[in-house]
């Protein structure tokens, strides 16, 4: 293992090199305009893949972009570690508010900025340079590693499942790592055992059938815009709680424990609100920061829209007007059920003078794992040996739909290993990764596997 | 007067050619990129007033787009008319939903189509054309004529008061006239003797200071859209009625001999609603769909905007959220007074989360005017000569600022003859004006110039 260290650093360089080939591939998953770039980086990750030295690599074709499966045999008696990516990134606007280019990777003061170079592809690839590392310093792999990398993650993963069905008896593994999280806060190497779910579905009322003269129409049509700003605002309560009957029948509460535990963290939610330009944060009544963000439900709308939104005055009535809406889900919150609580909602206070458009875009599970099983203890070890600290266990409020995939589908536990810091700026303008972390990342792998190599 | 008249049937189909030069200039003020083009309607209306006679023609610049004023002289002992209208129309989009390009006059089945064909090219050229009539068939004008004709009237007509208030000794009018409202229905000729006012606003929410991840802050930091559509909802009760405290204390309502009036005419609502797709209104408890819309106040969104509003999903917590928000006014309402009221519920309603940034875009005030004065009783012989029936006495529930600007600052009352129907999209996709309308009010303005002049 120690050659594979020494590899990694002295050829870290390169590596930073190399990912910026895959980052300078605008693989946009959400947007069907960049469907052929999205290929594109599945062709480059298939490509890096068998360069250094995969015994197979194949591109399974999907109804939407392809899962990229590459296997590096070790033994047959040696454990099995599948390590999930994904090689899709972000929609980058708003353009204007990046310093540099969203697909010219940019190196300013030890940081790597560029769409996907925290959310996924930069984090994704230290296990590539992990195993590159091994292999080309010619050691021995000290488990198993296939790589399963989808390109739609940050569109709802719809064809990952129905794969993992239809490969389940090829892919035996015993343990799943992602590095798709973030680590508690700089310098605290941090585990994930916890994340949220989600579910996201857009609404679309229509009144009139052709955006009208507010003065001709105004007081005798009903304004859609007007008709959902209520049916929004009716889903929260004073208390900051979704206001949807039932909502809350299914959730698990955090135990005295955990939260006493999640209060012990070395966690500053007043800088981590100001960081984000925030003077007050705003919780459901009676939970922190973190115990909301980490387990409590959250119903955001994503977007909205309606009417003028030109430069002036447009005295218009609008036609239509429209909101995307997703809700955090925690255990054991199931997304359909959730999602039918929203349309029931929907359904049932869009007054007659409107028409209600509801669409379920996507959805995925909320997980937790047991932080006692060995490659639990694996990962604290690997990152106490990088970090010289023991690992923070933390959730976190994001989602990775597969982990709950993995688990029933495969039935295979997930380690969540992240190494991203919340000022990466992931989904909004200006995403980066400190190199510092990709180095270290690269190096908790190569430790990672020979850990749990020798532990189960 | 006959020999005007016959020119104006013998010419008809010139006089709609140039009216198609006219409407071919993208004079769209409220964008600030089409200022050239909003200069360029001004100068072409100045060489056309002037081809026809107009005694003088003067670009009179303001700190926006021109005032154009042109003369025709009769004698000193007669009367004078001041005719009012507007060369800038409404921006056209949504494009896409357009039969024919806006700004490519094009005639289908008696119709002419292009923004402004109807809201106000059109039926300001109807009086250039009257004046037109009687000169090129070498009758002497009935009256003074003074046209005054502004280029900022749907961006809120700033610089048209100032205007008359520098101007008002110049201004030596008897009577305003203006076309720049409909008929009640198809055949009715119609006079309109009262208007809405209007207010319009914008708010701008900011919350974080860049979009965030909704899953690692959805629950802990206030969502901007949310706290608008909070806000936006409280505007409106369950009544229907505006909920600003104090919003109503100004309002003169509706005597009861207006509204048996208003019942007597001929207008059947559930048509008129069916017209623009909407199967069942929603006015003030309490009033009729004329009532509300001619003589109660209203708001409406008129346009909102935030997060994410492209294809498919993407999990943001926006920074910004924003909304336009304008006010139909009835007398005796103020518009500051509104303003200040609605700045208040944003301001006092804002949670201390969110930044609240609000504008006052522009505003008018209602106006009623009496019905027995002799340019009223002009107006009406006029119609009736055309239609060969009494006109109905209406109100509307569109703004026409100016009418109160004339009053206030000229003290002259304004005649408000218009020829739109409601049917005519203006302000939306596909707005037409009736070659017939557009010839009918030729005839009626011929008749109103001779009429007032001979009653006065």
């Amino acid at each position: 293992m120690q050659k594979a260290l020494a590899y990694a650093s002295e050829f870290n360089n390169r590596f930073v090199g190399e990912l910026g080939e895959f980052l300078r591939i605008p693989s946009i998953s959400t947007d069907e305009a960049y469907a052929h770039e999205v290929r594109r980086a599945a062709d480059w990750l298939a490509q890096e893949f068998t360069r250094i030295g995969a015994d197979t690599v194949t591109l399974h074709e999907t109804g939407g972009h392809p899962i990229v499966l590459a296997e590096y045999r070790a033994g047959d008696e040696l454990p099995t570690v599948l390590i999930y990516g994904h090689y899709d990134v972000q929609p980058p606007d708003p353009l204007d508010l990046w310093t540099t280019p969203p697909f010219e990777p940019t190196i300013r003061d030890g940081k790597l900025y560029a769409r996907g170079s925290c959310d996924d592809k930069g984090q994704l690839f230290m296990h590539v340079k992990a195993v590159d590392a091994y292999l080309a310093s010619g050691l021995p792999l000290p488990v198993n590693v296939v790589f399963v990398v989808e390109g739609e993650e940050e569109s709802g993963s719809v064809h990952l499942r129905p794969f993992l069905e239809e490969h389940a008896s090829d892919l035996d593994g015993d343990i799943v790592l992602i590095s798709d999280t973030s680590m508690l806060g700089e310098g605290i190497p941090s585990v994930t055992y916890g994340l949220r779910g989600t579910t996201y579905v857009e609404v679309l009322l229509t009144g009139p059938n052709r955006d009208l003269h507010s003065g001709v129409y105004g007081g005798a049509v009903e304004n859609p815009i007007n008709v959902l700003a209520r049916l929004i605002a009716d889903l929260h309560d004073e208390r900051h709680r979704v206001a949807i009957p039932g909502f809350y029948d299914d959730v698990r509460d955090l135990s005295d424990d955990e939260r006493s535990e999640i209060r012990d963290l070395p966690f500053d939610a007043d800088a981590w609100l100001r960081a984000v330009g925030v003077g007050a944060g705003r919780t459901e009544d009676g939970y922190t920061v973190l115990e909301a963000t980490w387990a409590r439900p959250a119903l955001d709308v994503n977007g909205i829209w309606g009417g003028y939104q030109g430069r002036g005055a447009k005295t218009v009535l609008p036609a239509k007007a429209g909101a995307k809406i997703s809700v955090r889900l925690v255990p054991d919150q199931q997304p359909d059920d959730v999602v039918a609580l929203l349309k029931r909602h929907f359904e049932e206070h869009t007054p007659e003078t409107t028409e209600l458009t509801f669409r379920n875009l996507h959805g995925g599970h909320a997980v937790v794992v047991d932080r006692e099983i060995p490659a639990m203890r694996a990962a604290s070890d690997a990152l106490e040996g990088v970090f010289g600290r023991k690992p923070a266990f933390i959730r976190e409020g994001g989602t990775i739909p597969v982990v709950a995939d993995f688990k029933q589908v495969l039935g295979l536990d997930t380690v969540l290993m992240g190494f991203g810091l919340n000022s990466d700026a992931i989904h909004s303008p200006n995403e980066h990764f400190g190199l510092d972390r990709f180095h270290q990342g690269i190096a908790s792998s190569i430790r990672f596997l020979d850990a749990f190599g020798k532990r189960v």
